[in-house]
């Protein structure tokens, strides 16, 4: 976070004539006619290309280490080795791990909709809380807060801090017994990229034992397990172990993927609760299905298996100078000036940005005039709110790294622009 | 169906001598320690083996069709191509198709808890209902039935005949406005092998026109669309067709798969509803799903364009034998007898065979005391309960040939122990 001396400090005057210049570049560049992009988090095509030998790896050998013929039905807890593999991604035993098909978000989705109308194992149904709602650290991950939008599930926000969300305030929210649950993504979280501590971690697992629910989950998408891109990169603790200590495994449901790994949408997704939980999970799934795509689920086991962090160097190649270069242009444009604050992740495929209070949805809208598309304001926050209007989220993973300078350059200009004219009017 | 001459018609005397026989026949195959398994309508090896090329069919080409990237996230209809081939096997357009995951059982559950909870477009909630219900032909399939009763559904039997279901039942079950849908394997459909005629197949779309509930959903699992074995093969008018005739197309949803054409459970699934259907369940899974395995949905595209037919015609000429044995042995063994009846289908994966009233559970008992593992009694009907005892599954799909006869000697002969067993009792 950077901001020490400030744009604030500028008389009437001097803001008057840095608008001028500023306006006046912000106009050429309308007329250049850009077409960039900055919304999406998906990996590009040369990170996909690292992946390409996927399709043939089996070689015609669809045998399973386990003897399984994956080419047929059934198998709901996944391969083996591909549960192995999940293990790797989740710090927690093969043993405690389903391996499924291509979406953790699914898997997501059956839990909550599970926990909702039946219950998770032997906890019994949100449904019968006079108003079940989720903790929503943000900003966070707008499929996450569809995904309860769709259920009926009312959402709470809270702070995240630099270790996590602000526990504090956590600790206060669930002394309500209408508080069912909390959505986290604990490593190279999205937006900020913050890693959760290890302190964070433990009471994250303690949670479910002072909550007022005793139904209450943690919900736990740790999407950026091993996506690290800058050394060192951040440690998360295990909140299999910590579960397991504090007695709360049940209670708690992690989720991973090797979307961002390998193919995106054509890996595989993994879930892992306590012993009943998972049990409730495969019962639910045999009803949904007669098993996951078992060989897909071998080709990722023998494409990855023993070079998971060799293949993730790889992608950490093709994602560092992107990031670097987010970085480099936010301090060269905005750092000292008191007008924007942003995080520099060790991993993950996005940069937190926070403007001055009340500008987000208006840079976002100048950056588009401009060619720049980003993600819609508000799209951190629950319903698409940001009630302070403020934070931008920048994915620059997709675009070619020219696209990623070119798109930083306009975007601060349209920061210091924006934030220049409310100073000026604020003074008026 | 199979009842001329009968064991009936033999003396107390006759009947205890024949069960002295067929008693010291079933004694000696106990002995013989075998273990074989007629329960899963699972495709056998060599069936797989057909497929061996779909990993590596892509030869490093993921472009698709419309220059799609199919590496990458996204595209919730699916591929042109992967449609297209849904369109052949459902006799649909395919602009009224959507290309899923690997498995057209969690299509149906989506559908079915949208259906219940949300209403699926502008219909309203089965869950506004007293107690919302759905018709089961039976004897049927008992996946259909799980996800009935793992989403609280209630069932309602109605009787299959050669034509279809009851539509006479059917007609009056409907005018219950709990009565919110019924499930229809309408092709070789499982256990009974029949396909519905052309009359059948319009009374179905028009169906929820006659409907008491306004919410009415006709569903539609053409799991053996193309899956033929016997010439002239049985063809099944279009739904699609006939449901725009009726004004009811958003109350059809149609699902199918490529589980028994290429790998089975690491294929593609299909639904098509209306329009108005189509975008229910395109927002749901929206919510659930940044998207279906493209990757797998172009593998299958390339793999089987133009040559479904050719295909299929494989998997005919391996799975021909196996009904032929189990019709010879039938008919061998069992006709003119007045114990059994049983179909002949020409495609689909199931014999199904109906004893005496009371006796299946005793026969499939009698059956595994002899090595024979049969589906459970009462499986074909929901909550696994046959209320006359009498249908047996036979799926000789997974077996080899050889054991498909030896378990059919076996489960003829417990047959007609059993049966002799039970007249001469009724005489006494």
């Amino acid at each position: 976070m950077c901001n020490d001396m400030t744009m604030k400090s500028l008389s009437a005057a001097e803001l008057a004539q840095l608008i001028e210049e500023l306006s006046t570049a912000y106009e050429r560049l309308q007329g250049n006619n850009l077409k960039l992009d900055l919304t999406r988090g998906k990996p590009d095509a040369q990170q996909l290309a690292l992946s390409d030998a996927l399709d043939g790896v089996l070689a015609g050998d669809y045998m399973a280490s386990d003897g399984t013929d994956v080419r047929n039905y059934g198998g709901l807890l996944g391969l083996p080795e591909t549960r192995a593999l999940g293990a790797e991604l989740m710090d927690t035993p093969a043993d405690a791990i389903i391996a499924g098909g291509n979406s953790s978000l699914q898997l997501m989705f059956i839990t909550l909709e599970l926990a909702l109308h039946q219950g998770l194992g032997n906890l019994i149904p949100w449904a019968e809380a006079e108003s079940p709602t989720i903790l929503c650290p943000v900003p966070g991950y707008d499929r996450h807060f569809t995904v309860c939008e769709e259920l009926g599930l009312a959402m709470r926000c809270v702070d995240m801090t630099e270790t996590g969300p602000d526990m504090a305030q956590v600790a206060r929210a669930v002394a309500d017994p209408n508080v069912v649950g909390i959505w986290n993504v604990p490593k190279y979280s999205n937006p900020t990229g913050v890693t959760y501590s290890a302190e964070t971690v433990e009471q994250m697992a303690q949670l479910p034992a002072s909550a007022a629910a005793d139904n209450f989950l943690v919900l736990w998408d740790n999407a950026y397990a091993v996506h690290d891109f800058a050394e060192p990169h951040d440690e998360l603790a295990s909140i299999h172990s910590a579960a397991a200590a504090a007695g709360t495994s049940d209670h708690i449901v992690q989720f991973a993927s090797t979307s961002k790994i390998t193919f995106a949408g054509a890996g595989v997704a993994f879930v892992a609760s306590g012993e009943h939980g998972n049990a409730a999970i495969v019962k639910r799934l045999s009803t949904m299905t007669v098993g996951p795509d078992k060989v897909n689920q071998l080709r990722h086991a023998r494409f990855l298996g023993g070079r998971l962090r060799e293949h993730m160097a790889k992608h950490a190649e093709l994602l560092a100078p992107k990031f670097a270069c987010v970085e480099e242009k936010l301090s060269q444009e905005l750092a000292d000036l008191g007008i924007a604050s942003w995080t520099k992740p060790n991993g993950g495929y996005f940069v937190s940005l926070d403007v001055m209070p009340g500008l987000a949805r208006k840079i976002i809208a100048m950056a588009a005039g401009a060619g720049v598309t980003l993600t819609p304001a508000g799209a951190t926050f629950p319903y698409g709110d940001d009630p302070r209007d403020r934070n931008i989220r920048i994915a620059p993973t997709y675009a070619p790294l020219a696209d990623v300078a070119t798109s930083l350059d306009i975007l601060t200009l349209c920061v210091r622009l924006a934030s220049a004219r409310t100073l000026l009017e604020q003074m008026q």
